[in-house]
């Protein structure tokens, strides 16, 4: 623990950048090795540094979850970048003025409904909006599986009403509900086939239809072979979490994001020891829930970062964590863990806990603090 | 709806003003009548002008979570802030500071250890901190029973050490866990005994203990009788939520919170809608999950504010909220819920949605909409 992060007042959110490095470089190496870009989704950390390291790694462009990400990332230089939410007709007058501004902004749509508003509004302003159609592999959520007639309809809407189709992209967000190495790999390869796919049905239309962009962290980790796809979107794995621990895609040493925390009583009787890392800090996410194991709100450290076994945030108000042990023991929880003392928690999932936070302090190889701001609202 | 919210990008977080000073109001009149001082804890709004509406209902003094709500209720004017977390002996820096500048900043522990930080850092700096000691009245979180031998202690140590005891507080906590008028009667009596008790028992050990602080929004509304009460400190009243819906304390029409949001997109065979607000937006708290009645990730309203009978957003990601209607219906959903219209979501957690939005955008009587800042972070 170095001096500079024992001078922080808690809670705060600290970045391991040796650790984050290390992820960056992992995906980028595994993206290189199986021939496609990597154009990293920015929503995990909303966080320049970050994203520059992500691009000086090799990354591609950016994908962003609100048009707030947009206009950051292309006010600091970044102008391919892809607006990975179905876009309401509302949003297209903030897009349209991030691309008079010389921003790249691609766009996406999942129905002939939204395809027009598009069209509509882009002949209106004379504007060849670049357009994603959005793919459903796996039931998780948006788009259209290859099978809907409306696939070819959008695509045609869009194109001959004078648009650009970009390509299509998928969204594998079912990896999150597995932990077996096969049935990732199986996961990434239906991700992949399904959205080839759906790009060689719209050529087969007679449709220009160049890129196929795939994604997620896990099925990014597990794919065994990307033929046909041209783009990959990841997020979460620039600091991975105890869900993706669970997931099996990352080792407990990987985890690069913690939350910094003091303790301020006990409840020795319950075995309870109070922290000023509530929900607030934290946030609610109780990705672990569900998974093969449970991690509360978070998985306790020492400092130093050292994982103590069993002990998690097993309640959370507002600014008050609850942390309980393994067993419940006769030791005098104010003698191991003192008013004053400080731990560290590894969240749950590190987009919602980082979006807690006005900024991370990110911690470097020697120990030294730099304050990285994040953003925060749309 | 007025032509000024219909202006409004989504996701939003809409303040109704004539709702929120109504529940001012109330629990305002409810304090006069019972014949105690109303703290509020600014902690749900984290906002300057939700805070003067209290001020100028009558409310003394404010509660805050964290020294930036005390820093920015000082700068404001406010002198008589209580921070109603145990503090954390590297906080208590910040703290003197605060005092030095000349706010009344009063500080809690519940522990001799915590009392002991207090005292050797006041005596260092020669500050008299004015000191509650947190009571235990239901077994919820932190705080020291009537009965433990160190309550005394506590008081002892605080005032023979040149602190102001300034009093006693507790929290019922609990009272969320309930949902008949009856048990949260029985708890807001407890909650009363207890802390009363407490204040006996110091007092009858021949040190000045002169105020009883206790509240929980619940418990506040529930109590018949604050006999040897001071004051009461509550929050989330302000705007109310579905977790106060279902506790039994408010009226649907008194929920003066929600988040604006669009539709982007359906899955019609699985009867979804799917908006621009996912968890970014409602927060990932499920306060009604083990609720007589689960909202999901919120209660779904038409534009104009109505209940759509049992459409709730049963899923959220990061930016996307899936909602689904009571049953699942033939219906076109993309002719009942077109791509671009809007809708109202109610959140399960005013204090935990409010927090993920910069700001309130705040609808007065005649439509008109204020843009209110809101602190985050720490």
């Amino acid at each position: 623990m170095s001096a500079s992060t024992s001078c922080l007042d808690t809670p705060v959110a600290l970045v391991d950048v040796p650790r984050m490095q290390r992820n960056i470089q992992r995906m980028q190496q595994r993206m290189d090795d199986l021939g496609v870009r990597l154009r990293p989704h920015v929503k995990t950390s909303k966080c320049l540094p970050v994203i520059q390291a992500q691009r000086d790694a090799g990354a591609i462009g950016v994908t962003v979850s609100t048009l707030k990400e947009a206009q950051h990332c292309f006010d600091h230089g970044i102008k391919d970048v892809f607006y990975a939410v179905a876009i309401a007709p509302g949003k297209l007058q903030p897009a349209l003025t991030l691309r008079r501004q010389g921003c790249e902004l691609s766009v996406l749509t999942d129905s002939v409904a939204g395809a027009r508003a598009i069209v509509e509004f882009g002949q209106l302003h004379k504007e060849r909006f670049e357009v994603w159609i959005e793919i459903d592999c796996d039931g998780h959520r948006s788009g259209l599986v290859v099978e809907d007639d409306a696939l070819i309809e959008v695509a045609s809407v869009l194109i001959n009403g004078g648009m650009q189709l970009r390509g299509v992209m998928t969204h594998a967000g079912s990896s999150y509900e597995l932990d077996a190495p096969e049935a990732l790999q199986a996961l990434a390869e239906q991700e992949r086939v399904l959205c080839v796919s759906a790009a060689e049905k719209i050529r087969a239309a007679g449709f220009v239809c160049p890129q196929v962009s795939i994604g997620s962290t896990p099925t990014a980790l597990s794919a065994l072979n990307l033929e046909g796809v041209t783009e990959v979107r990841a997020g979460v794995y620039v600091f991975f979490d105890l869900v993706m621990h669970n997931i099996g895609v990352c080792r407990p040493d990987e985890l690069a994001l913690c939350v910094l925390t003091t303790v301020i009583g006990h409840q020795q009787e319950k075995g309870w020891i109070i922290v000023d890392a509530g929900w607030m800090a934290m946030s609610r996410d109780r990705g672990t829930q569900r998974q093969r194991r449970d991690f509360g709100y978070g998985q306790v450290c020492t400092e130093a970062g050292e994982w103590i076994d069993g002990a998690r945030v097993t309640g959370a108000n507002q600014e008050h964590g609850i942390i309980t042990l393994k067993t419940q023991t006769d030791s005098n929880l104010d003698e191991r863990f003192p008013i004053g003392s400080r731990l560290r928690i590894l969240p749950n999932h590190a987009c919602a806990t980082g979006a807690q936070f006005p900024d991370y302090h990110a911690v470097d190889a020697d120990g030294e603090v730099h304050l990285w701001s994040r953003l925060h609202g749309w």
